[in-house]
């Protein structure tokens, strides 16, 4: 079969591999129907996680039709159409039994990370029941792609961590698909405000078509700061979320946060920050991080299910999997060329 | 002024008093714009609710303007134009600082019950600081008048108390004024499927337009059930809200809830009913009642502002204060008369 | 080995069995050490849970070690001591995800109900990884099997479900076993007032041993409720939990609930109540019902280890497995012979 | 009167003032029986609370007895003994519905920082009603001087935020008055283990009287997150609570927070801090931090009132009003005086 391969830092190929095979009974061995790249990814290709495996395959979201299963499986049979969690949970540990999947002590993040990933004409996913979820009819391929990993990660990171409710104010620092992401489940909870920002003008003003109230552009943050302030009377937001993942753009949700507030940090961080304790020890505020769990993965089906949500609106291109080189040139260059995700087919 | 008198049971009067004055220096008199009538003066008039005295105001929902405050009132300045809350709360005692306005221990539910209501050209509002609300720009008068009573309760007791949440299963047993509001508040939370059920098929029709997923008439009890456990596979809803206050309704809602779900008993009950707890000890629900305490009405303000939710669309007639008398009659029937909320207009 | 087996309404007989094997993957096979009876067991022999089959195997609670375990099982081996559930739970249906495993769609309460049970030399578990725990070390036995149910019933049914908070009031109706264990896990959260309200003045009297503050016997009813009402300065318990099953305990828990406050439904019913919604309406109560999942028992393992909890102080006899049916006797007259926990011994 | 007034920086003295008058109607004056010194009036002292005004009266905490009541206040009357509430908080504003006292519009921290304060013979206190609190009957007059601020402040800021669960590990860093305060009604959720960290082998000594399970001397910090590490299997805690307001203490947090975890920040900080963002993105933890609100003081006089608490367990000596200079200078030598919290004596 064919699976893009890590070969080094900065060498990423397409090669032949052998199609993976059932290790262990509670297995499943996928074929893949369609794929994305995530941020993630080009994070590993540059070198910046380490314990990925060189010649290892990459990508952790995607869905497709169940080629084999272990014994120990009994929610999936071969031939069913199938969702993949980007989260890899036995079902069993002390974190899975609390909903911690993320922390699985046999899983966790290791789809395209410590194992083969999905990237590739097939994949093997370990505790097939717990990581793998059916499909609804009536929900398109796109949509679905999307519910491995953004959709999830923005919800319970950003939405469900920052208690979103009914008529709050909310700030999401970063449009790019995890912010986009973001910004629509917090729709779920009927925000009074929802304010974009970003240095991006063409992706703020997509976010106005995704249900942003408010945009700004923080190429000056001061100034980006004093614009939110100006909007809640002084007051500051309810919920501010950090969907980036730098001391820059922290900075702003620490500064904007009102009395009371959750800022609810959903980026990947590369380096510590500074936390203005001399000023938030009085504000009573909360401060979240995380890795999605995808413990809502059920709950955005019957939200798709139900028309609450359409996940395939952040899609802009797509690929056949032959040309994944290509896709992956049209992400490394999202602004310019617009792109928010990009959908892989492999038919 | 003018004040519609309780003067026995089952006759009422438009009679002149005299313009009430400021008895305690945390009062404010208001003069009323707008007022409505809700099902509970019909109970009232019809002798139902006993300590109701002879010859008083009827009436506890309202918009209006600050004609005078005591000297201890200090949000509020005469010529506001307010909000007037169904409930009246001190601040102060044990059940307000729990937010449980509802059991005040110097108010509660005292307006048009205990003390002279709103439908009147003047009312005096005890603790006026913690009993009414500024009204923000931009929203229209009629919408304003459904949240003193309908739009907090429907959220309060139905959908928070049946914690609605996205993708859940949820069943509103009467369509009436407060079932409407609660179908209309149950979508803050973005519920997949919204299960209407009444006797009356015009209802019915009109709860479509409000967001309903599905129409059950409930003529026939058991058949109503029937298709309610079909439509949720045989497992029941998550939330089944009783919204209209007799064992009938209940009975429904006992019967339709998954394992796991929730009854939320809105309706006002005149008698005890049977709860079938030979099948319902295993079934982990959980069952709530109450009156409104009205701690919503900042954030249905701020949602309204944000134009997630249009009270006004539940108001079908208009009458001036002078024709009162003609609206009564006309909510008394309301099925004939196609009527859900009534406005009475002081202006 | 031998077991002690429903034979047919009111028989039951110590017979010979064939040890059970190992059936699917995600089995395990334990030997047992110790275990209870239980009065849900009495109810079992006296015809009144038809769907237990005939001949089969009673009994839910238990200690036990290893003896086989299938492929599929990774948190066991052979040789470990373990604590057995009376849940039996999947770890991968819709309701485990969500931690009510009670309701698993592949098992819940079926250990001496569906499938032969704990009151025989051996037994097969199913779902093992998900249905066993590990015995943290300095725990004594006869604690040990105090936790297979009764505890984790309290605690989660009682306890949580009716949100017992630092000086609250709480009052159990129902002094028995599982009574007792929603006494002593109420004090997880230092209530304030504890009040024990029962028929029998032994148990009354032995319940202020395990922290009641105060005792009521509830032979006239409407006495008890007068007591509990002053106690509480006419307000109500902040927390009502019903213990043993009775329309007539039940009763008493929705007199004396007060504005704002839980009854909890902790007991087995076999037929209907009267609820009294023309009373609770208004007081904004909460009513919660259900089977155990047996998802703290992690926590309780935890409290137990840190000495905040001593369970085998509800121990008041031991018998050998060989004297079972002696044991029974003692306990199907658990007043009489000052009764509360048994244990069962192997050894 | 005798007040202590902040003269200038490092000079404080005992002088004479005006006895204070009503001057709201919400207003009551209190004539002092027993106070305290706060770690914060050697901060204002020091000059680094510059909003105080020179010759202010300084302190917030105490007891005494209503000496005169404006006429809005309905709660309290001349002669009743009351306790003073270290937040001011008029009850009606948007902070104050939520329950969030600290961020009053015309209240919050005012007592002895913007206003007069409460180490004087007379305090005027506004907002009445809801800033003092009545007194139960058998609670000692010492314990009481405790929940002015230190008791509320452990209870809301560090275990309520920390959430602190029946069986968790906790760790407090710093065992002053605040974090001796956070390990007592900690003990309100019965940890499992209740880890005290500190300098001062003296104070950690003490810790354990008060319930601490292990104690650790941090003056090699590394060491300290080994050790606390090492009791925690390498997981890490449960909740680490940050009580005393530096970087490394705030430090050691961020490194032994298990995947899951809180930090509860209950220090003043006075610089800002690094967090580690880097390594804590992926760690699913929270972070809040908060000043006092008070609302939990109505559970806490009941918990006293239940013997669950016992406060005056922090009191180390007795000053009487006069000698006041003296009792400052124990307690700015706290070490070496083996002092935790002193009482100022009026009588």
């Amino acid at each position: 079969m064919k699976a893009l391969s890590f070969v080094d830092v900065n060498q990423k190929q397409l090669v032949d591999k052998d199609k993976p095979q059932i290790q262990n009974s509670t297995d499943a061995v996928i074929r893949l129907v369609k794929t994305t790249i995530c941020g993630t990814d080009l994070h590993i290709l540059a070198g910046h996680v380490p314990e990925v495996p060189k010649g290892s395959t990459i990508g952790h979201e995607g869905i497709g039709v169940v080629e084999d299963v272990g014994s120990g499986v009994s929610n999936f049979k071969v031939g069913d159409k199938v969702l993949i969690s980007c989260i890899t949970s036995c079902g069993k540990c002390h974190y899975c039994k609390k909903g911690l999947y993320a922390h699985c002590e046999d899983g966790g993040w290791i789809l395209g990370h410590l194992i083969d990933g999905t990237q590739a004409e097939y994949v093997r996913i370990p505790h097939a029941d717990n990581s793998l979820h059916h499909v609804p009819k009536g929900i398109d391929d796109d949509s679905l792609v999307m519910l491995s990993d953004i959709f999830p990660t923005g919800l319970e990171i950003g939405v469900l961590s920052g208690q979103v409710e009914p008529g709050s104010i909310v700030a999401i620092i970063g449009s790019g698909p995890i912010g986009m992401a973001a910004l629509l489940t917090a729709q779920f909870y009927s925000p009074g405000k929802l304010i974009m920002v970003d240095l991006d003008d063409n992706r703020l003003e997509m976010s106005k078509q995704f249900g942003a109230t408010h945009t700004i552009n923080s190429k000056d943050p001061e100034e980006a700061i004093k614009q939110i302030m100006d909007l809640t009377d002084g007051i500051g937001v309810d919920v501010a979320m950090e969907a980036v993942g730098y001391p820059q753009t922290f900075d702003i949700c620490q500064k904007i946060v009102a009395p009371g507030g959750r800022v609810a940090v959903i980026g990947v961080h590369g380096e510590s920050v500074e936390l203005h304790l001399e000023t938030l020890w009085i504000k009573n505020i909360n401060l979240s991080t995380g890795l999605v769990s995808t413990y809502t993965t059920p709950m955005l089906l019957k939200t798709v299910e139900a028309g609450k949500l359409v996940p395939n609106e952040l899609v802009t291109h797509h690929f056949h999997f032959t040309d994944i080189l290509e896709a992956y040139k049209t992400f490394e260059n999202a602004a310019e060329n617009k792109a928010l995700k990009l959908i892989i087919d492999f038919e």
